[in-house]
């Protein structure tokens, strides 16, 4: 990366992303040579060609896709260039891959300050250093005015899947352990905070982060993962159901295990949200073989301390296809998915 | 896939797309099991993770992605779910690859039409089964009326490369020869025509398809490859001017080889385009050493006689980086990339 952060592109003559800047002619070239190219600085990027090709060991493959349409484009803790690159990172982790390379495909909107776009491009790049990962091909079209918003941004990932499990949800057993990375909730409040300015007291932050390091801490010790989603859209709540419907068992959950701050919990009350459905960054939830249990949330309170990892639940034969909860005062209830948009383009 | 063309979606309950079918709850679960899971039918898909693990071969991967904001979605030879699987196919051709696993990003506008994704989705599992690819991983998001334009469709592709040789814009040789897969400027003239209502007395339809097909056949025929790209955005002129400058050569190329069609020629002429700006879909251009260049050539007619393939012109050493054309007149001219936006949004 260059040590400069002045925007590569000169903002007197470009002060705003031009159609013309999507159209393959002078100003593309202009955009690839100056900003991408030695930005994401790579030999992939650098023969310049259609694609990037490189060796692979033999094995197993990783491949997942996300577009990233989050509004504000900055937000407490992140912004879209971080969870374009982070998101796509932490959905190869959950497939119990190594993240390895990233594509970057922008859809900009004409009129698109210049500054804005290089402050993203700039997050991507630390981003997917901090994850070691390399953004090695890409692609950028411009659409009208009123047409976008902003910037959009698709990443898709290649991960190395080094181990010989299918961690997946029809891995999931009847006794296994469900552990969740972290407290709830932090990133879709950080993105309703600043969107609808409700200033609360305390700035709550996006916890935005690569969740892969812990993964393959978790892998390397033989830790014996059955499945594993991170909890981005729909949150806790969606990722249990989903899970549940697929492997057709019984998860049961104990609200008390699970940890949410008191500016989430303050928030959702304000908000009359149920921290249970609100999106999350940098969190996941991990089903595990029972006798594996404590060693594996063991493992994460050393690896993450501050995020307070915690045993939520088990796994039970009855009652296929369902999550209950178990509150705070011991009542028992159904959790099912989220019914209409409790708060749109939160990734 | 389904051989019921009807929508699986309910449209009396669902007509339009809702933010809540990006939202991750109920409705995205119905667009997945629905509509995505059993028309992009596949076993990677059916595992419902948050990505696609696969066995692969040793060797190279080829790695590429596209995102496609064409206007309008539908176009006389093809709509924006044949040029998303089609371009993607084709990138990954260009770096000689395979292709093998396409991802789909789609990023919806509030209220677009259900029946209008369901067409596009129908296309795309066409171009898919045509171009012998699987889509196997995807996303959808859903963005607020007026933040978007219908759709947008980001697709990254994986390809095997079954070569040794590095095709690329750096293995380009002094004494290449060219060839031109096809007659140009189809595609950007029937998007042209539909969008801006011409009202050609012929309709000029686009040339969108995949060319892996005679790519992977020249690669088996022992044709010596240097270089490939296809004619996208930008056209032939900046396809050329592009390799030219990575490969800091001379090309030299005869206009009265480069085959147009009189419909095409006649619209550039109302239209005050030139044809070799004007994008393609469906064409590319071939780098290959002076000795096989006759037999590529044969191979190229066999295999789509109607396309008109044609040698247009070789690679010298001298004024390094640079494109000249000689005219039908005898007239010699630089080429240089395009310096604004001639034709925006057409892929």
């Amino acid at each position: 990366m260059k040590s400069d952060f002045a925007c590569p592109i000169p903002l007197e003559q470009y002060p705003k992303v031009l159609l013309a800047h999507g159209g393959g002619g002078k100003l593309t070239a202009q955009l690839i040579e100056k900003m991408f190219l030695p930005t994401f600085d790579n030999s992939r990027l650098e023969t310049r060609h259609d694609g990037a090709v490189f060796d692979i060991e033999p094995g197993k493959l990783a491949f997942t896709t996300d577009s990233y349409v989050v509004r504000p484009l900055f937000f407490p803790g992140g912004d879209i260039g971080t969870l374009a690159v982070n998101g796509t990172v932490n959905d190869l982790a959950m497939c119990g891959a190594v993240p390895r390379y990233l594509s970057a495909g922008f859809i900009l909107e004409e009129s698109l300050p210049m500054e804005t776009l290089w402050r993203i491009v700039r997050s991507m790049k630390q981003a997917a250093e901090v994850a070691e990962v390399e953004i090695v091909t890409g692609d950028t079209k411009v659409v009208d005015r009123g047409k976008g918003d902003g910037v959009f941004i698709n990443t898709a990932g290649i991960g190395h899947v080094l181990h010989h499990r299918c961690i997946e949800p029809a891995s999931v057993e009847p006794g296994d352990k469900i552990l969740l990375s972290g407290d709830i909730g932090r990133h879709g409040i950080a993105i309703m905070a600043v969107r609808e300015g409700l200033g609360f007291e305390t700035t709550i932050e996006s916890n935005c982060a690569p969740v892969s390091g812990l993964v393959m801490s978790l892998i390397e010790a033989g830790v014996e993962i059955h499945c594993m989603r991170d909890l981005t859209r729909g949150g806790l709540a969606s990722a249990l159901v989903e899970i549940a419907e697929a492997s057709r068992l019984h998860l049961q959950v104990e609200e008390s295990a699970i940890p949410t701050c008191e500016e989430v919990r303050g928030a959702c009350e304000i908000l009359a949200f149920d921290p249970l459905y609100v999106a999350n960054d940098g969190r996941f939830v991990c089903f595990v073989a029972p006798g594996d249990a404590e060693r594996a949330l063991a493992l994460m309170r050393s690896h993450t301390p501050d995020n307070q990892p915690s045993l939520i639940g088990s796994v039970t034969r009855q009652d296929a296809g369902l999550v209950t909860l178990k509150s705070t005062i011991g009542a028992t209830r159904m959790v099912d998915r989220m019914s209409g948009e409790q708060l749109p383009r939160i990734c």
